[in-house]
């Protein structure tokens, strides 16, 4: 389970952690930005800032037997997470004249965590379908487990298009892992998708289909 | 921890793949349509189908130590869950009517996934006790992750008896495995256990008792 | 990954089950009373009571690799936190005029879950500030999925000084095993910390800073 597969140029350990530890701080970014404008206190800003940040890749390296996950094995993870709540923490109004950036940044983190998830997973011998839902995974997980934390329907499920935005992304990766394409060019193709349809689709407020019924109870 | 307990007459593999791939079908259905009333739009509710489908055995396999999950091993789980939720998004007024239907898929696929999770937990070496207890999570897993992500309290915690009726098909089980009863009729046994308890509850609003008490507040 | 640190002096397995015990039945105490508020039936509150008295320990032991959890391994967990969720159930009113020593034993489980948690992680060879994290986490998660369950925000996100304590707790640990303190009066310094600081920080109603900020929107 644990071999790596023959593919192995996809899979370059340094620039999965670069392409992490860059995720993780716009990830963060968006976390802190959510937990200060419910009031918490800073250290409910830092613990949601590392939650929003880390919990994708914690629950794929969970599923795919990656433990402990990378998260908790690597202090720059924590270290990275805690700078960016603590930027936002103290410079709260200036984050949000930033809303539009932030929301940019969260689009280039979702890209990067899409494309790297899915790296990691082709990389520990799952299928390629799986190992793009686990990039896609990846990339929602954080924005799923902020918004739980804050007891509310995670955005993901209710907005434009986002987790398919992800899910584009991954698919970039899987389809060049497959024909052997270059790891570096792959993923900056994967993730400028992830990051070009996540823009477009908040632009152009584009959206998915709604299921249409008659029934106006919600039970 | 990962050797079989030598009772393996129960450990049928096909047959645990049937039962698991049939209740991955109904429960997302029951996932879907609770998206859909959540006017989740087509993506939401596809992963809305697929969490509540797969939520409990992957926590499941994720205890027992059986990584990657089955759910993301093999890729029968993901379509047997996508042509639920594809069925119930486009043919959802039918659905509706078929709400009655739908319990009762519901309360087969509780039935089929808390025989389905005990086995498995059995052949991974687990306590007895422990096995029925992760039978029952089996079952009640995709539910709770189903409202979880729609931010409500869990049905199960408030309904009538759902957990109860897992519980009671899981111990069918344990006390097959420690009776050494042939593998298939304990799992329709314990299935049928399951599925008519639960049955039973809804058609006659049976309850656990409630905790009397005289303090208003919540808090 | 799994080898134990060489300075087991502090890794005493029986010390640390018994720890667990007491924390499972304090948590226990605490899940059962919040699910008797919110009128759970019997098996709601008994689910409750174990998720809250288990969750954090389970989660630390998925993230460590130690599957399965000891919560599923040791049958002593599960009746530690049923005889709690029993005594709640049926002494509600008793418990209610207790909830001042309710929320003293809830301090009480937090330091001991943070030091035990904390112990395990160092055991298993994690870095000393992940290791504090992760007993931090051990401390926290049982509130935190207990809230979750009951669809709110998290009252460790939000009120005094909760999850700085148990860090505090856990860092005690931490700094006992670096210098090679011996493991029960750390242990007892560890627990007393984190409990001193969460009672202190109830009485004086000590809060974090929150973030000062204009806009009064939230989204």
């Amino acid at each position: 389970m644990q071999t790596p597969s023959n593919s192995c140029v996809m899979h370059n350990a340094p620039m999965l952690l670069v392409i992490d530890l860059i995720g993780v701080f716009v990830f963060a970014l968006a976390g802190a930005t959510a937990g200060v404008r419910q009031r918490l206190d800073l250290f409910g800003v830092l613990v949601l800032s590392f939650a929003t940040a880390t919990a994708g890749g914690i629950a794929r390296d969970l599923l795919i037997g990656a433990v402990p996950p990378a998260a908790f094995q690597d202090w720059r993870y924590l270290a990275s997470a805690m700078l960016a709540g603590l930027v936002t923490f103290i410079w709260y109004d200036a984050m949000e004249r930033l809303r539009n950036p932030v929301r940019v940044f969260d689009a280039l983190g979702l890209g990067l965590f899409a494309v790297a998830g899915t790296q990691k997973a082709l990389h520990f011998g799952l299928h390629p379908v799986m190992a793009a839902l686990l990039g896609m995974l990846t990339g929602i997980g954080g924005g799923v487990t902020r918004d739980l934390l804050l007891s509310r329907v995670p955005v993901v499920f209710q907005s434009d298009i986002y987790a398919l935005a992800a899910l584009a992304g991954a698919l970039v990766v899987v389809l060049g892992d497959w024909l052997q394409w270059a790891a570096m060019p792959t993923a900056i193709a994967g993730t400028l998708l992830c990051f070009g349809l996540r823009i477009l689709a908040m632009w152009f407020h584009w959206h998915l289909p709604s299921a249409h019924h008659d029934s106006p109870d919600k039970d």
